[in-house]
């Protein structure tokens, strides 16, 4: 299905970074959920750059809904949210039009398109697109936190310098939605920051790990082949520019583990059935077993660097090197945070609207 | 789609551990594929538990392909392949219908389908079914050789035994294909099979870390946004019982790289644009760049070990002691990597009939 | 998607006419609904032809459900079900392999498939795969009927002879769900059944229009793009073989009314809304209005007659004369109703399952 | 998938008549097509309403593609075309809000959308959002007739007034693309105009049958069960708002015929293998033959009367009286003929690159 995901909630994307504006069509909501813009200007702004450990590149990310809301509340119809694109430098690009970026999509999208490719500033795979993704979870997380879901992720790993283990969960995805840098532990965070600008100062750039958890989803959601609830997610996350990456609970971590230590007794809390551990990362099976939903992605550095770099010309098919200019984010993983929980709010919706129907999100009148 | 997978080629799985038969149908093939019954065979001998590392159960896996082949060549319409189930113990599982088997689906199973579950033997969650999905790959495998694109994977580490990495590439894909315990290093199998029959003796299990290599695939096939070579694959691969985790390249193990040290730079090497290092697995941006794809799958130990665990009797909602009887494997690594080859291979050749059509495996009459 | 067909409820076909076996595979029945027997094997009666209207092909389709079924109802997982082919006297079609029968799929079959189909009784073309459909209708008749939704169809016109026009719509849906031969006319039944007779007699064979009506839907159900209630019906009965034309309500009939007579009044009836006539056939916009769904499918006559017909020989390219032998009906429509009754089903149950979740079809545990 | 059509190429729509823009995504375009904004704006042209037989609202139809073109040419990436409305009455309908038009959508969408709906001009009902189905269509338009596939549809019949059946079908269809009121024979154009003049005199409307030719259609093409080529094109036509029925070459005009008359006799001619007559509009067993595609849809009288019309209040579940106000067509099937165009060639172009692969349509670099 190319640039849509989704089967009850249906997202498609558009835009490049340097046309005249992205923008995202979601259809499928339920109808009467409350529309906050306020909210969306939020998230948007969480997404941008910010400060030394951002690119110089700053939008303001207006944007416009054009359909689907009516006196404040989603109609049930496709609502289509546009971002125009504001402060695009284009010429920056054109000089390097034919030498491929390492790490970026400059020979892939060649090979794909055939040339035709908007090639200025990575054109649609930019990480601009992720605004009009970011907005798009805007829509849907409120209305997943009206039925007691909650999402929160932060930056576990930044440059070798580990953030704290989740804690408590509620406290902690609290404490991440307010947070322009999400890391848990300030120590860390300062340390982060301070990494992500000595790559700058060296023209490089830094990636890490994201973990991500999701409070409050009920037991029973998803399928067993196919549509697990980590095939589906990890199908979304690997969309987030960066990521190469995706575990559910201890993952890689245990990989030397014995069942013994690895598998998550079960027992009784409160009247409640819950495992001791959440090493399975709250999923048996492909479906959801009421225990937090724990997962990590792995972000890449950022591949535009400003050190000289071999490559090669691909229209002359010969080797070459390659200085990039333009404005760049020395570390993009305080800025993907956002969008990871937006990807997986569109996820988690789609998969409750398929198993409880459409309307289960409907506001009321 | 919950049990199927693929646009132009579509996998749907059907069967349960102790139901009369499990199977597949794939629709979509290309006329004229010839189809090698032996081949089938083989593969699922492959799957097969072995000698001392795999569990009692034994079943020959007779097969009947029902549809879609005609005078041994693919129709082009639905193939539909049936394995019937020849040896099951159903009343082992009775006993402990209630008692949720940690790392298991049964509690979850219960959360979704109410109690209507068949519950014998982990119903339609079992790995039995993964004999249906080695048959549909084995039918696709040979379209895709003779297209000079072949798959190969190796238990890398196993109970905390690594195997050396791949070297050099269509050796090691060919020697893999036949060999039962796939390792490329005889040393490292050795002690592997020693770690899992230890892991045996205490009733015990192990897991570990599955590697797969793609050559031949051709640049630009995927997608930017969704359907990107990553996200296709991974969401495949989650349906392979006990996978966690799934990274592409470099992965986690690189997470604390620079990107100068990450991106692999590109050059040319005999008139061909490839890259020096493969730290991308041969994705940029989501669509393919020519090289190998590598991924890595994190496979948990086999939950079922014969050690007394606590968990919980989810009709009575109180905790519980249980003890796991039947036959079960005390890994499953080196029957998964066949798994995995036969998912790859299926959603390969749909990301190639999508982007090239349809009739571009079809054999010669 | 191909074979398959259905978002929340997806059917799956396969088979060919003298292959081993037909069948279908069900994803996403909700689980608890009773599987009862006997009413898969009167349906699969009432579609078999029978006495001197039909083809002296007799097949007792005995059908076995494989997967998805445990203690007599559906588990929530994928159902198979298979029908075996028995009575299949291949040799009658391999003298006119080469040669394309007017009316049937020999010629486009071979246009798509490349020479690779299996040709013998028309293969995957065959009328035959639709006893596989009616099976999987079969399935979910009673859970439409569960929520007071019931399906009849009967055979309007045929031969230019015309039955009478639904009337007490409750009391003719139950009374065609009884008949063999679906008219609800006692005198228009023995004259249609004339009719066939007469064509038979001359080696030829007759068509006509099916009228279906769908009564206890609810208001609200449906897409206003696309997805509209007649798009997805339509797409569904368009696969009836020999249907050509599709209507809702009053369709082609009214096509030169002005709109004050084409219009449906709303009015109030015993405190609910309804319409004074049903011209729109049930659907407003896309969307079901709750009042009874109401359409008709043009069956043209049977292809195969026994006359001598010019064709062409499509390997030699040249002109050829073809004389059919083998056994055919020279009507179908009094089979094909039952066809009608189980996709509508199949595609309402879908439709309602989409709107109100997966599990309102569940029964009680 | 509601709101969107189509697997290699996706179309989704949005917007409500009264919003800020109604718009498409087209995901799934090969890249290098050319993309002319005149024949874009001629098309819309042609499907707005125009002189004494269309209503007095009048827009201009100014639209922006703001994404997936480059230099004049389709990128491969998502194509967003936004059509700004800009002159709409929106007080005309609040008054009538809770009345229930006869034949709209008013009522349906309330049950649906529990009256978060937006109500104005029928919202996402409206016929308005045709307009971006034009231009959807108008992308792809160019494309399949660099193919050599050329669409056209005339008005057959209009408030009993029939135009002359298709004669020379590339004059024809060459002659249609340039007509505004599309009808074949003056005599009967001027007639049909004097009916629908005739029927806003009296506050009423008419409807009628519009008649679709296909040329150039390589054969080969469709699914033998539910992607049949009646199928998929059906399931789109009949989102053409007032399109009641769908029938494909003679339909339920040889209803009545046996199969002597009925099928289409092969033949040679010129080299190719051809059909003497078209009863079965270019389809057999649901997949193209390589003759035209001819369909006819049924029309209904619009909606919207100036008469006094019974009605219900749907808040208050009363009986009511409506006056309908506002601006409105006595007859849509003039400007639905080039929605119906659209609607077709977005259906070829996805069978075609789902056979063919997606770049089969690629300009030239």
């Amino acid at each position: 299905m190319k640039n849509s995901m989704g089967q009850a909630l249906t997202v498609t994307l558009f835009g490049e970074s340097h046309g005249a504006m992205i923008g995202a069509v979601l259809d499928g909501l339920a109808p009467g959920i409350a529309v906050d813009e306020d909210r969306i200007a939020a998230l948007l702004t969480l997404r941008r750059p910010a400060g030394r450990t951002g690119t110089a590149r700053r939008e303001a990310d207006h944007f416009q809904i054009v359909s689907g809301v009516f006196e404040g509340k989603t109609t049930g119809t496709p609502l289509c949210i546009l971002i125009p694109n504001e402060d695009a430098h284009s010429k920056d690009y054109a000089a390097v039009r034919r030498l491929a970026r390492p790490g970026h999509a400059d020979y892939t999208a060649y090979c794909k398109y055939h040339g035709f490719e908007d090639y200025r500033g990575g054109g649609h795979f930019s990480g601009r697109v992720t605004a009009a993704l970011v907005a798009a979870g805007a829509i849907v997380l409120p209305a997943l936190q009206s039925k007691g879901i909650y999402i929160g992720t932060h930056v576990r790993r930044c440059a070798g310098i580990e953030d704290r283990a989740f804690g408590d969960l509620p406290a902690d995805v609290r404490a991440l939605s307010e947070m322009p840098f999400a890391v848990l532990d300030t120590d860390a965070a300062n340390r982060m920051r301070e990494a992500i600008e000595d790559a700058a100062k060296d023209g490089d750039s830094v990636g890490g790990v994201l973990e991500t958890a999701v409070i409050g989803m009920p037991a029973g959601v998803g399928e067993p082949w196919f549509d697990t609830v980590e095939g589906v997610l990890s199908h979304a996350l690997f969309s987030i520019p960066a990521v190469k990456g995706v575990q559910f609970g201890a993952g890689f971590d245990l990989a030397d583990a014995r069942g013994s230590a690895f598998n998550d007794a079960f027992t009784m809390r409160c009247g409640e059935i819950v495992t001791r551990t959440n090493h399975g990362g709250g999923v048996n099976g492909g479906i959801t077993n009421g225990m937090p939903i724990l997962f990590r992605c792995m972000v890449k550095p950022t591949p535009s660097i400003y050190k000289q770099q071999d490559t090669v010309d691909f229209f002359a098919k010969e080797n070459a090197s390659l200085q990039i200019a333009g404005r760049h984010d020395p570390a993009i993983l305080h800025r993907a945070r956002i969008v990871a929980d937006s990807v997986t709010a569109l996820v988690l919706y789609d998969l409750l609207a398929m198993r409880i129907g459409t309307d289960w999100f409907m506001g009321e009148a």
